[in-house]
């Protein structure tokens, strides 16, 4: 089967992998049908380093079962399911907490031998756990939006969860990627009543208008944080969804963050230390968040999806084939497409 | 009148300076009858640079209201009062939210003008917003437990709270000195299940098993991140207050938090970052907390102090004069006393 590899920086390459297959009792194999390019996998894509093993890449995925393992009792061969970027067991304490992204069975697509998304196929461990069918077909046109489900959709929502965003409140989205646009569709749908979307992009910020942005703050830096000061009293805001990941982002977050607010961060963090140790204790702000346990969330967001009430999958610009998947890294990293969709 | 003002590290001194006297409208005049040394206090006792103009000193008091400013209307000449550590008007968008230490006319004893409290008397700005009448006189035997709602027992407290300590919860409490050992007061209060106090000085173990420390880890570093896992069937705890401020404490609380758990950190940071920034992302671990607004605490915990439920004054273990107060910075310092008490 045809899968995406990457090797160092800059070089994704797609290949002939074995076929993926069951392992496992408690394992589904999916034939992917929808899959797409994240993010997280340009932190790779930049900085890498050559390895001739080479790593499988994706983690977000739509597909049909094909075939069960022996423990398998909630999907069926046939059924059209969404797999979180996560795999889970839907039982262990963790899961039971919602934290399913610290699941004791549980791990990640494109690691520790489980297969990436970013291929024809891919083996599911934790399967009752892990997919949730669909009551779609698969050309509906729903499918970006549900394809959302599988992470970034789940994660702009953890993020706004997580910064405690809700009725009255004010918030600010740090990044404009696919994740901070669906923070902001998150926002908006948890009733939030101010939302700045810090961007600068002319095509992300029409979208973050759209999706309920109220403000926008293009502004960088220092500038950028008395902007949002502006726009809210000299208050700043209760809620800051941290969809980056750096220094300067994390700094920008926690300088707009108001006394008693909350940081909700989902971007990975690339540095060892948070700053602001000081200004932020003064201040009584929270730090949460984390990898968005989006399986917890799934249920909650689908109907919603469904309705068309929410479109996070309005975020996908661009589609292709897989072999057009390096092509997709390419122009991801540039900047010239929010999300790329792959199809199958 | 008497007040203690410290020139640098290890050099307190009592010393007579100018009476104490309403300026503003909104001051009230108090005549002190209990103060005490705090932790915080001894941050300055071991680092402050040398200052020829001195630093008024203490943040916690219980006194008698000497006179009021004319705009003052709920307190009057002859209540016995106390005072949380910040001032605050109890009117404002951060105190109607609760996080009075950001009062947007508040302020700190000690600080920007304003006289400490280790002193025989206090000018306290806001009278109205910060002051809370006591329905005891002042030589009740509940003096001691009272003064801690200045603010070691709300300390305590706010950390538990920010770090969601309740019931069926694992706790953690890193630092045994006052706040710490109020801690587990506040977690047994809140209703959790198991409260660990890490420490190891005998008196303050045993104060805090009293308090309600269902175990005790006296091991450092590692072994005691161990110690909480074997305690806590591998995983960790949900809740850590984080009573210290030091790096090796945050990254003991950080270390013993289970996944999606809570660190609640009170200890004023002593480096500029947060460290474990990304275990802490991967583990969903939630960083709150702050300078504890003890006004808004005060109401909530006074009647368990009065009823007798809760004893946070046998945290004091010696009591001076305000002669003494220099002895009590060195005995707190090296760990002879947790917390002394001065009484006027």
């Amino acid at each position: 089967m045809k899968a995406t590899i990457m090797y160092g920086a800059g070089d994704v390459r797609v290949e002939n992998v074995p076929d993926a297959r069951i392992q496992e009792r408690t394992d589904a194999l999916i034939s992917i049908t929808h899959a797409c390019i994240c993010g997280s996998d340009l932190w790779p894509y930049k900085k890498m380093e050559h390895d001739d093993a080479g790593r499988s890449m994706g983690h977000e995925l739509i597909g049909v079962v094909e075939a069960v393992g022996a423990d398998v009792r909630k999907v069926k061969r046939g059924d059209l399911v969404v797999a979180p970027f996560a795999f889970s067991d839907g039982t262990c304490v963790f899961c039971r907490e919602g934290i399913h992204t610290s699941c004791v069975h549980g791990g990640f697509f494109g690691m520790n031998g489980i297969g990436g998304a970013q291929a024809e196929a891919v083996r599911v461990p934790q399967a009752d756990g892990t997919l949730v069918v669909l009551p779609v077909g698969k050309d509906d046109k729903l499918m970006p939006s549900l394809l959302t489900l599988s992470d970034v959709m789940g994660t702009g929502h953890h993020a706004a969860v997580s910064a405690k965003a809700g009725p009255g409140k004010t918030v600010a989205v740090v990044g404009d990627g696919a994740v901070g646009l669906c923070g902001v569709i998150a926002a908006r749908r948890l009733g939030a009543e101010q939302i700045i979307m810090m961007g600068r992009h002319p095509d992300r910020i029409a979208l973050a208008k759209e999706f309920g942005a109220t403000d926008i703050v293009s502004e960088r830096a220092e500038e950028a944080v008395e902007r949002v000061r502006e726009l809210t009293h000299g208050l700043g805001v209760h809620s800051v969804l941290e969809c980056v990941g750096l220094e300067e982002s994390t700094l920008t977050a926690l300088s707009v963050t108001r006394p008693g607010g909350s940081v909700g961060r989902v971007g990975v963090p690339q540095r060892g230390s948070i700053p602001e140790a000081q200004p932020s204790f003064y201040n009584n702000v929270t730090i949460a968040g984390g990898p968005a346990p989006v399986r917890a969330y799934i249920e909650e967001i689908l109907p919603d999806v469904l309705e068309g009430t929410i479109e996070p999958g309005r975020v996908f610009d661009r589609v292709t084939k897989i072999d057009g998947v390096p092509d997709g890294y390419r122009a991801m990293n540039e900047r010239e497409a929010i999300k790329v969709m792959i199809k199958f």
